[in-house]
């Protein structure tokens, strides 16, 4: 594909590039034009502002995703802190002394059923107040055991540009995660300026308690799973919480299929755009298709953009220095 | 009460009078007084603008709800639709064809159970496409069977006014209604200038129909209740949905209690606001206090403010004429 010049990839009103952690190309191109297109009242594809709704997987989409994803890591952080207060939750599991002495999710033998009473157990039984500042906590100060990096520091550069793009241009942004729904509003809301209930994700049951007969009302966090929100619930969860149909939608995984043609099926040809983000960088990030099979097949068939991120990705992570 | 002066409802700055359908009083000054301190960095009660979250009930608090919720007639009317081409529902139900003939719900004998089942067959089975147009359609036809006036149009317009001086002020405003989730949408939208995702309700099952082999892929409404958004629903909709505690709270009846208890609760003195919508005039709206015992016994005990809609309220409802 022939590189753009830098002149076709610069705002034409103030000559600055607002995506400047890309690298020129075909990819970077169709994005500027999608949005340069529905955001002029002229052009056939003009999109009102407020039908300008864009969704963004997180993990691995926006930030890093392995060894594993990165709230695999204050499960086990916090399974640590609540084994020490309560020993039997490590003699229950035979595994997890291992993994707690490891901190090493790679090798996991665990069923689906496991994870997920792993996952109850640390999220829940608790009040959401305790609970938000818990995450807040860990995102302050845990750390990614390869790149020692903190975890919110693996946000990849390039994306918020394109989220900040989006905003600048009257887009509404969302991210639709089937990471935590809390877990992702306290750790993420302020490193990528999206407010919390702009972050849709899993959930478990809320349970609201009456204050009356002495303590404050609350929410607590009960140990049941309300909505996994991957595949088929992304959409249904975008229905819920947004109530429109989005014209911009990212993912990386076969997770992110259903909602990337959902938007696609439910907009006119040049009224919605749709990005697959491609793992194929081992030497700056990770390179890996698994999980992300049935979504390549489906892009190339449709005809959806897929970004590069070793040819597409000028940049991975912001400079650790500058990184808030 | 001593009547305020005009200069003491005045916005400070500009010398506007924020809220020209409220009249001067303790309850105007109340509103103003929260909205200049927290808006106040120097302020000891300052709210940084993300944390400025309004939440309003909506049948009774920001537009009628007599003889019978709004939604009541819209059941009606499908019903009416959906007989025409489906006699047997007629005669499934003995009252339904009293019900349709009068359109009157006040002398409503129907169970609750039969509420929801008229509920759900007129509400479900069917895209969420098609049910945004059928309402947008009713929204822009239909008429109140004492007023006459298009139901749109009996949307209180101090509220209005209050909205637009919140949002004015930076803050971000939700409404979180009993009535249904897409219902409000589309019907009410537009009127009070707040998003679809701003919007949280009661909701049926969502269902993702993949669109793969010929048509597109979609969401079609399921005949099943997801979530009921009364009473302490309404809190643990507030955290899925916004993902934390309001700081102004509006609601006029027992339905609302917990939201404004827990607004209350979870936050410093003179760091929140609650107020409760008080329906005692008979003239120009409805005098009743059923279905509101509690909420009133509440917010005299805790000093919630109480707006008189006989004594708070200059007017009513927007000029007919020039509403949209």
């Amino acid at each position: 594909m022939r590189p753009l010049s830098n002149a076709e990839n610069r705002n034409a009103t103030t000559g600055v590039d607002p995506l400047p952690s890309w690298n020129q190309g075909i990819v970077k191109a169709r994005i500027l034009n999608f949005v340069k297109n529905v955001t002029d009242p002229e052009n056939t594809n003009y999109i009102t502002p407020e039908d300008r709704i864009a969704v963004f997987d997180n993990d691995g989409t926006l930030w890093a995703e392995k060894p594993t994803y990165f709230q695999g890591f204050f499960v086990l952080d916090r399974l640590e802190e609540l084994s020490k207060s309560n020993p039997e939750i490590r003699s229950r599991n035979p595994q997890l002394q291992q993994l707690l002495l490891n901190k090493n999710l790679t090798n996991l033998q665990l069923s689906k059923k496991d994870v997920m009473s792993l996952v109850l157990l640390t999220h829940s039984n608790i009040t959401q107040h305790e609970f938000n500042k818990m995450v807040q906590k860990w995102a302050e100060t845990a750390h990614h055991p390869q790149t020692q990096k903190r975890f919110v520091q693996m946000v990849y550069k390039p994306m918020n540009e394109l989220i900040d793009f989006l905003k600048n241009n009257h887009f509404k942004t969302f991210i639709v995660s089937g990471g935590g729904i809390d877990f992702v509003r306290e750790a993420l809301s302020k490193v990528y300026g999206i407010p919390h209930d702009q972050i849709i994700g899993s959930s478990i049951k809320f349970r609201y308690t009456n204050g009356r007969n002495g303590g404050n009302s609350t929410i607590l966090r009960e140990p049941e799973l309300a909505s996994f929100n991957e595949k088929e619930v992304k959409p249904e969860n975008i229905q819920l919480h947004i109530g429109k149909v989005p014209v911009f939608a990212v993912g990386n995984s076969d997770g992110d299929l259903e909602m990337l043609r959902y938007t696609a099926d439910n907009n006119s040809p040049g009224k919605s755009l749709e990005l697959l983000i491609h793992h194929d960088d081992g030497v700056r990030e990770y390179s890996y298709d698994t999980l992300a099979e049935n979504l390549l097949i489906e892009a190339q068939r449709q005809n959806w953009t897929i970004v590069s991120m070793k040819d597409d990705f000028r940049i991975i992570y912001p400079n650790t220095n500058s990184a808030s």
